[in-house]
């Protein structure tokens, strides 16, 4: 069981952190480069987020009275950053805001001792582009060309998150 | 795609919640018992936390600034507790302690789009009986007798994380 950090991008701490292996035994102290630039999430880890892998994100969110809340999610990963879909009004569209933290957790569904946890936050929202949006994720998860879930009453969104941190577990 | 909402019980708020079927179409609006009770899971997703299911949990806890981290771990569910299991030191346990709210996703290994998402808070910790215990977990997941990642460095801690309130879907 090896675990590998990927750039962890911190501001405002000089502390270093620790990193654990869930379930394993290795321990590693991270280095803390205190970067400005947003985490890379390293190519060990890139097909977790790629089309072909039908990984499920479980994005933790912040409720209102700070209280954690966390369900599967769809995603999908362009630009250095990973998107989510949901529709306004849901209970992740009302905790997630432009500058929300939020975190994923990303197993591999052919095997669940590898996976990839992200810290990271909201950078953008947009319901621009979000039907075609959840129609692309649609095909990568259930291989159909339109969503088959569509509600005409409601106002999909796509989420932004930028990663700031996070381990690997392989 | 249906959602089932489970005893929800809340002592602050009287407010009406609303929950949804993630990658669904249905919206519930749930009623708001304000029971002190804990909340029961239903025998309809008791499957999910059974022994014969080798379901994660993305348990999903707070760091000590308040932003979220959420992480597959191992669960076994016994008198109305989710029981985990972690070592002492690590991010899960320093950001456990009796009243800590968690969330935790719990997905079906065999249809990812039937799962529980159980909120909850931190009852109890105990590091007695948390050798044997991560072992049965052991046993559960990889059908082995005794835990293989076990390092003689580190204190085994169990964390009874009482159900307040949860929803599945489907």
């Amino acid at each position: 069981l090896g675990r590998r950090n990927f750039g962890v991008a911190r501001r405002l701490s000089k502390r270093r952190s620790r990193c654990y292996a869930v379930g394993g035994n290795r321990h590693f102290t991270l280095p803390n480069p205190n970067e400005e630039a947003m985490a890379a999430i390293p190519e060990k880890y890139s097909d977790l987020l790629a089309p072909s892998k039908k990984s499920f994100a479980h994005l933790a969110t912040l409720m209102e009275d700070g209280s954690p809340q966390v369900t599967p999610v769809w995603l999908d990963y362009t630009d250095g950053m990973i998107r989510v879909n949901t529709a306004r009004g849901r209970v992740k569209d009302r905790n997630m805001k432009v500058g929300s933290r939020v975190a994923l957790s990303i197993q591999d569904p052919e095997n669940p001792y590898r996976y990839v946890q992200i810290r990271g936050k909201v950078a953008k929202e947009t319901e621009q582009g979000a039907d075609a949006h959840i129609d692309s994720l649609a095909k990568k998860y259930m291989g159909v060309d339109s969503y088959p879930f569509r509600n005409a009453a409601e106002k999909r969104v796509i989420y932004f998150i930028e990663p700031t941190s996070g381990q690997g577990m392989n």
